[in-house]
């Protein structure tokens, strides 16, 4: 059997083997991007959807849209005017399994094989990973702590004729925990307004803030309809569900929805249905408010426990929000190898290497800090100091 | 901005466009494969969902593994031992969104552009759609009323250099109702052995038939790892969960796993956690024989208002199961003005010649049954009736 030439690229990551050792509950993951189980809200879900069965079963058990429950369309249409402040209706919006599945049909729409994709580095493992099924070639645009450099971003332009799409996490992205200042926004929004290159904005944890302002998105700073927004319910209500959405022009979203049409017809309808119930019926404003309460409390407690356990040697840059913290080891100590004596201590996280396009920076890591409470994760890192030690 | 060059490919149908204005509830719609909403187990979801949640929905609001719910995986191997004749374990199967994404996948991981895709002519429409997108040259093999024709298929593949996959709907196939004898069945499976084509065997409505003795599955036929099944509960359950999956060879699941890690992550875990409760505390046999009542008797009332309202001149081929009657005007009668004429009168079902991949055929047309109750079953094939008197 042949497969396809693509599947070269399509391979199993050595670290994603290595992570699925960290499973068991009794290791202390500061591996995935998991939200905190326990503050999903699970006895409201189960309210709803008994609800919304018994009254409506017969609609939401049925095939639905392909672009999507409308209410749900509109709540979020209306959610990003206050959250992202972007003027969108609900035909600007396509629901998708999660964000994930916005990356894929990204590639699929915009790349062709050897086309040019412009990337932060480091960038989302997982978003390299999704377009490589379009065979494009990964330019990584040089970034510093404010977001991509402008110099760089203009000498790649003059330089690569055939640029189909630059990736841009702005805000707490993945993985370094960075959100880009509102001065490098507009300055790199103002070159790529010269060029007519799509611009995907993944923006999965802007709500999640714990302090300062949010810079305006992308997407607001767009006059002429070149962002591509990536939204999810996945870190403000819950994963499992894989309800996402892309943000864009009603002619890319018909292009969308064509593909969609061919991916899977539409997501599940139910988890619509009931996501749009609680929009309706509950207050999400303050379940946020308690997320970012709990989670700047364990990137704190992230924080001091670094300190604490290693007093000489590791470079961190406090996010303000999100999931990850980012680090680096002294030059020269491989987090791949500190990883591997990790798993023997029950401890994980993601070597930062990985997300590098180019490869290098192999001592780095990424550190999520939200899906463990306070003393596990001054566990966990006392485990990861005592791994260190024996390198 | 430039689209990828596979977009050239993936256009708006004309027919779906049509078939957009048959949404309303006055319409009397032959057109889509919907399942009878009135038979969903509405109910008893509502109590497992409500169940689930409140006892486990930390873990099935949460991520999931992207293979699927293992429980899930597990008891839908098992109810292919028994429904197809097939020995398989959880680790052959992968659960995607509905089979349609069964279908992505496949033409993700075979096709190359220009590749040779060998169909059956006529084929499911969507399937063409989803297989598009990777730009494959599709061969149709001529069929008769058993399968695809030995003879044929033989010739193809003596000239054809780069066939990368062969894609067949054995049982109460889509659009013509067909159910391929168990002789052909096993005359096209010895021909396709001696070659090392995949055979992707899509399945959705193989538990629904009416009358007779299922034939062997071509999987139960394949002794070479080389046949892909695809499955699905959007007919025997229903549509909106979309949950569905691929039943394949341990390596080429693990393929699909990294295609699946790419697209979308994973399937919504709380609807797989819920059908799987499903099928632990319900009776799946006893609910589809009730769908095979009804829908056998939804068939009838079909096949009796075509012979009362239709007294010359239409060719019907009453089918043993399934969900669609395939139907054959008189030669230069063109089924898509007849639809024009329908709409006007609010009927509608899908012209025949859009399953064509060669084109052609414009006299014939597909009939759903399964979605309405047999007074509407009659009034809409009296209107159709009428407007064929108005061509």
């Amino acid at each position: 059997m042949r497969y396809a030439d693509r599947m070269q690229h399509i391979r199993a990551s050595e670290i994603r083997e290595l992570l699925k050792l960290t499973e068991q509950p009794d290791v202390i993951s500061f591996a995935g991007g998991l939200p905190a189980p326990d503050l999903f809200p699970t006895q409201q879900f189960a309210d709803i959807f008994h609800d919304v069965l018994a009254h409506e079963g017969e609609s939401y058990l049925q095939y639905g849209t392909t672009a999507g429950h409308n209410p749900l369309r509109a709540s979020i249409a209306t959610r990003l005017g206050k959250t992202s402040g972007v003027l969108v209706e609900s035909e600007n919006i396509l629901i998708t399994n999660g964000s994930q599945q916005g990356l894929d049909f990204a590639g699929k729409l915009f790349l062709n094989k050897g086309s040019v994709l412009l990337c932060e580095s480091p960038t989302y493992l997982a978003a390299i990973n999704a377009f490589k099924a379009y065979e494009p070639r990964f330019v990584p645009v040089p970034t510093d702590r404010e977001g991509m450099i402008p110099d760089f971003l203009e000498e790649i332009i003059r330089n690569e004729p055939d640029i189909r799409l630059a990736y841009i996490i702005p805000e707490f992205q993945n993985p370094t925990g960075k959100s880009w200042s509102e001065a490098r926004r507009r300055r790199i929004m103002e070159i790529f307004s010269r060029t007519e290159i799509p611009i995907l904005e993944d923006n999965p944890y802007g709500e999640l803030r714990f302090e300062g302002k949010t810079p305006p998105s992308l997407m607001s700073l767009d006059h002429k309809g070149q962002v591509i927004g990536l939204g999810t319910f996945s870190k403000i209500l819950c994963p499992g569900l894989r309800v996402g959405w892309i943000t864009a022009s009603e002619e890319l979203i018909s292009r969308f929805d064509l593909i969609k049409q061919g991916a899977d017809l539409h997501t599940s309808h139910l988890p619509q249905a009931c996501i749009q119930r609680y929009l309706e019926t509950c207050d999400l404003d303050a379940h946020i408010a308690s997320l970012r309460t709990v989670y700047a409390s364990r990137r704190d407690a992230m924080i001091q426990a670094l300190d604490r356990h290693f007093p000489e040697g590791l470079t961190v840059d406090p996010p303000s929000g999100g999931l990850f913290l980012w680090a680096a080891l002294p030059e020269g100590t491989s987090a791949r190898r500190l990883l591997e004596r990790c798993l023997d201590l029950k401890v994980a996280f993601v070597p930062g290497g990985a997300f590098f396009p180019e490869g290098g920076h192999e001592n780095t890591m990424r550190l999520n800090f939200s899906n463990m409470p306070e003393p596990r994760i001054d566990e966990g890192i006392r485990r990861m100091r005592q791994a260190c030690l024996s390198l």
